[in-house]
């Protein structure tokens, strides 16, 4: 098992405790299990609380003994629950001696009745959300992070590649889907890729085919896709694929904890004109993409700029979803979960810095027909981009 | 895409009006997709508002063009999420008459910061926790999704077949879990189980050999195991498995939402006696259970008989994981997510009913060794219970 350089996770932290300084928070209390793994180095259940200043501490439920082998921080036993609180005001006297600490959380996953026992237990703190501070200082990836994703991008274009050659008329998206699945665990995929959002989830992307791709649906993606019934209403279904349609092979994969995010079209056959054009003006945005991607731009440009791109091919209703189920960004940050900052989306002016990692999938949605399009994460470096994603960029046409 | 039948989903909201009256609760907002899937039949991001009395509404915001197609309930947009909170007090005048409605919601998995958004919002209403109503109703099944849990086990049972048939000493444990997900992906196995504890996931179970399987974690449940590394510490690893060692085949498949949870434990020549006997202890226990298993039993009646019986083996420390890091359960309700009610546990004294369904999960941890146990899901019927799982109850024992 890999793991960070030791001191990689103190300088995590220390880079925390200056925006937890920067922005007026005392303290912090990390509760989801991403964050804590990415303060720490373990992810056992437990908390984690970071003071502005001073030394943290991984108070741990389940398993201490595993979290003690693991841990960059120190490690103790949650104990009781309900003494939680005043053993924080004992551990962490001068920050408490104020009487009303500001002490931030991560209020965007911690859920609401957790959230109601700790206001309880330390009445006199002032909660904030810490969940802003914690997305911007993950959006810039060190070297081993990035290495985790080059990883996991060579499971998939492995997987691509194998199912490219599997890939026949009849099969079920979900049986290629399974094919791909099947290559990327053996590589050490974890078998889900871990989402921030409230009610999203991913096993592993989707393979979906020609009009059960363009369905609307939930997730938070450009792509639709039917699922396989109501209560699993995205990813792959049981359709069989047919002859000249669109097959969008949308997959990530998990290595280590990291994600990588890519998408390739396919199709036996040939598609129709009008959907070739359509992919080929994903390729040109992706193409105009890369060319503006540098540090200091806006996100939000780049979103932008698709648009108008989509706009100039007479393909505005079709991009990134067809009419209102039309998603409202171009890619997202990546890297221990699937959907991180920054968002290529209007809001997002923050300039790009290098170390980000962005998937970028411009995608055109057809009602009945299917969805074409391309994906790839990028890194961003010190003068621009380096693609991290590493299967051929083209059309895949297959002759059986 | 089978559903269940139209008036099921009427009567499931009935059901849940009566809770809420008896509750003194006048309405209660459902934010989780599972939640909403439960009470609509539509697994669309929206909320789901329930009036004790009258008609629901579900307000939704992507895909409403599918929520309309799927919903057996007034299905609406959700338009400004801003105006939501007069919207509601339109929609439903009488019961925000009184200034200051007493309003369930599903406190223990909605986010922290959705849930202020929603005070803030709705600053006169008394917001409720309504998460232990909800995991009551939804621990009695229905025919239908009985019926669901049926074709889950059916699935998994295929696997461990064709899995059994692969074995090889030699494999890693991921190879081996990932040519069982193969045969329930090809199923319609939805690639994950929904988990209702925070921080809780898993894709498909674990398959765990030797001492990679007793290596304690935070995941809620009695078997350890390594995993792929500290920032995926559960489930398969890259481990080899060796002859003679228990491997632990701990899996579950989500057909149409719906899951079923088995264990059955194998080996490549003999267990040593300690281990044999171990393994006969946990399916001694699990005929006792059967035995006392009826309408009207205590679970935590069922969880201390266990308790006893490990201890009178000489196996107590070793029961349900290892000194510390056991957990204090045997059993746990199971449907649309892995960790439903009712748990077989100290503290949980109502009283089992006809169409509750329940894995129990006699398992064995020995530190350095591996992990020997075996688990089933049942369902209880109105004069005892039927046994959902179908793989037959063994120690498989293979020669290669």
């Amino acid at each position: 098992m890999e793991q960070a350089p030791a001191e990689e996770w103190l300088k995590r932290r220390r880079n925390f405790q200056k925006m937890l300084s920067e922005n007026a928070m005392e303290g912090c209390l990390i509760t989801q299990n991403v964050g804590i793994y990415y303060f720490t180095g373990s992810m056992q259940t437990g908390y984690l609380f970071i003071p502005a200043e001073g030394e943290a501490a991984y108070y741990v439920r389940r398993s201490l003994t595993r979290a003690l082998s693991e841990s960059s921080v120190r490690t103790v036993d949650l104990g009781s629950f309900r003494q939680f609180g005043s053993r924080l005001a004992e551990d962490y006297p001068k920050l408490f001696a104020s009487g009303t600490p500001r002490i931030g959380a991560d209020l965007d996953v911690l859920p609401a009745q957790l959230y109601l026992r700790l206001v309880e237990m330390l009445p006199d703190a002032k909660w904030m959300d810490a969940s802003v501070l914690l997305r911007r200082l993950r959006s810039v990836k060190s070297p081993y992070e990035i290495s985790r994703i080059e990883k996991a991008a060579q499971a998939a274009a492995a997987a691509v590649e194998h199912g490219i050659l599997q890939l026949r008329e009849g099969m079920t998206e979900l049986e290629l889907m399974a094919t791909l699945e099947q290559v990327m665990r053996n590589a050490g995929h974890a078998g889900l890729m871990r989402m921030r959002g409230y009610n999203q989830e991913m096993p592993t992307g989707m393979v979906a085919a020609g009009e059960a791709a363009a369905e609307p649906t939930y997730f938070d993606g450009p792509a639709g896709s039917r699922g396989l019934s109501a209560a699993v209403p995205q990813s792959s279904s049981l359709r069989r694929i047919k002859h000249g349609e669109p097959i969008l092979i949308d997959i990530g994969c998990c290595i280590d904890g990291y994600v990588i995010d890519q998408t390739r079209t396919a199709v036996i056959g040939r598609l129709t004109p009008h959907l070739q054009a359509a992919y080929e003006t994903a390729e040109a945005i992706l193409r105009k993409t890369e060319a503006a991607l540098a540090p200091g731009v806006s996100p939000e440009n780049l979103y932008e700029q698709a648009i108008e791109m989509a706009a100039e091919a007479g393909l505005a209703d079709h991009f990134m979803g067809y009419g209102p189920d039309q998603v409202k960004f171009l890619g997202h940050g990546i890297g221990l979960e699937l959907d991180e900052w920054p968002v290529l989306a209007k809001g997002f002016r923050d300039p790009l810095e290098p170390g980000m990692t962005i998937a970028v999938e411009p995608k055109f949605t057809f009602p009945g027909l299917g969805v074409v399009g391309i994906e790839n994460t990028y890194l961003m470096t010190e003068n621009g981009f380096r693609t991290l994603t590493i299967s051929p960029e083209k059309l895949y046409e297959l002759s059986v």
